[in-house]
């Protein structure tokens, strides 16, 4: 109906603003993301407003391939920008969904994307409310861009924050980190290898809702998800906000996947570095820790979850490692560019 | 500093969410965007909440060229979220900005985008509060592709909708049509025309305030921005949405700017489907629509609007154009795609 070949792809015309964009809105964006905000098919989306602060975040999502194991372009797309609210905090409300497609695209493949972040923004209970769609000619850019926005809402008395850590705050890590970027990577390279080696890519919006809900008011003081950089560069990230304190972490306790460990030993990568679209790091005070963790293990997403170090005076802004044979070595963050469009 | 050549251009390593990427965050975007909700640099903003409904917008900016006469790239994507927001009658509180960024953009001109954003931002008085930047390898886009997205807040009582346009609604255009489609169609044929064709990239938020201050509360009824597929396509919208009412409109009576005309002359085109990005139409109830036009016709951005025709019974969903000579035609949304990469 779109196209007269067989194969239907992605025309300019599905770009234009007029009839074909219509079309297009219709057959694949309603059929899947359907809710009444969005089918207004207004300007803006207008919808109501809840007490608290306002969270506002925005992610754009270039992953190639696009299809991974564990995941697409979409389930980053919805879970990076949720995971992104999450980590202030806040109570994620709603999502935009901004298009950049590729002339070209086979519709099939775009269809599939979109009922992969329906299925998502579903399982999360975050609604898609708002959208937009540009098509550029061929070769100018690749597939599928996806960029998506989202609001949260902070409850009155939250205030997560790297700068809200504290000497002796324990830190911990919801799960296996580097699954995602050892995932695309081995992908990329044609490596076929033996384990089920798949993105973590999922919302972290419930866990942390959890920890707000359970733990001590007060007591949950930062958070941070290791996506690109991975928990190297976040932690670094920490210990620059920590004004005056060190990370510490210990290089046993942080948990790696054993087919993740065994392909970055082939590949020569460092798990530290590898980013993560599942998990997050979570500052808790001393006193709570312990039933933290607890919490964390009792959710699918976080079952995994370890505590890895601490962050404690000393050498202000630096991350240490204190490794299995007793040494120490600083990680700094991310030098160079390992894996473009990871995410 | 970011490279060795004489001309500094975006690296893959940019992307990475490293050292390179906190460059240039601090070196550009930090440099001209500095506010401090934005300067804290966690993974979304939080920011004080408004009494009123939540508007929320989204789009992609991938204009070419990026540079044109009457704005950017930058310009249109502060603008045009602005505007999104602007036609639900919402107060325009607060943008994000997604960049996907060419391996070898030049950062002279990353820099003056990114300063024109600042100043538009600065001049609405919306400022950006997130953001987000990735890197594709050269040849995977082009140059620059930005994404908006903005969040309002709809004062109590306001309701701006294409559905609740009424039989007898005056509409109003709010300045020439045309300039910022013909602008960049003539620029890139590469024809030097007669005359000052510039975009007419403008934001028309307090143009909207204006109104909402100043109108019988429940007069303005609707507001829409014809942008991608033109006034043409805009009011096929709005004919949609005002169940059982269709769009009248004048032929003398729309204002398109004579070179505007004579470049459509020349090339072959409508002036009702080429797109504008600082101009809006309202449809206001019959009594306040004289009233409507002084308020537009008093700022700088609506001074030269026309009331160009009403809402009337008839012809469900079809608009109608009165033609000089006394005919009329129908006017159908935008079929094909005239020139891809307007906005």
């Amino acid at each position: 109906m779109m196209n007269s070949k067989s194969k239907k792809t992605i025309l300019l015309d599905h770009g234009s603003g007029g009839i074909a964009s219509q079309e297009l809105i219709a057959n694949i964006f309603l059929k899947h993301l359907d809710n009444s905000i969005l089918a207004a098919l207004e300007d803006s989306a207008v919808m109501d407003n809840h007490p608290g602060k306002l969270a506002f975040s925005t992610d754009s999502y270039v992953v190639d391939p696009i299809f991974f194991p564990g995941g697409d372009i979409g389930t980053l797309a919805v879970h990076g920008t949720i995971n992104d609210l999450a980590m202030r905090g806040a109570r994620p409300l709603c999502l935009s969904l901004g298009l950049i497609l590729e002339e070209g695209l086979d519709l099939d493949d775009l269809e599939r994307i979109i009922a992969s972040i329906a299925k998502c923004s579903k399982s999360a209970g975050v609604p898609i409310v708002t959208g937009d769609t540009k098509v550029v000619p061929k070769d100018k850019c690749d597939k599928i861009f996806i960029n998506t926005s989202g609001i949260g809402i902070v409850a009155e008395g939250v205030e997560i924050s790297s700068t809200m850590a504290k000497e002796g705050d324990m830190i911990l890590l919801s799960g296996s980190m580097g699954d995602h970027g050892i995932t695309i990577m081995t992908r990329r390279a044609g490596l076929t290898l033996d384990g089920n080696l798949a993105s973590d890519s999922a919302a972290l919006h419930e866990l942390v809702a959890l920890l707000l809900e359970k733990l001590s008011p007060g007591t949950l003081h930062a958070l941070r998800d290791p996506t690109r950089g991975g928990v190297a560069t976040s932690l670094n990230e920490i210990a620059a906000a920590a004004v005056g304190l060190a990370v510490e972490i210990d290089d046993l306790a942080i948990p790696v996947k054993t087919e993740v460990r065994a392909a970055c030993e082939i590949m020569g990568l460092d798990p530290l570095y590898l980013a993560n679209e599942g998990k997050c790091l979570a500052l808790v005070a001393p006193e709570q820790a312990a039933e933290a963790l607890r919490l964390m293990q009792s959710t699918s997403v976080g079952r995994n979850a370890a505590i890895i170090g601490s962050l404690k005076a000393g050498k202000a802004g630096q991350v240490i490692l204190r490794t299995s044979i007793g040494g120490s070595r600083i990680i700094t963050p991310l030098h160079g560019e390992p894996l473009p469009r990871i995410c």
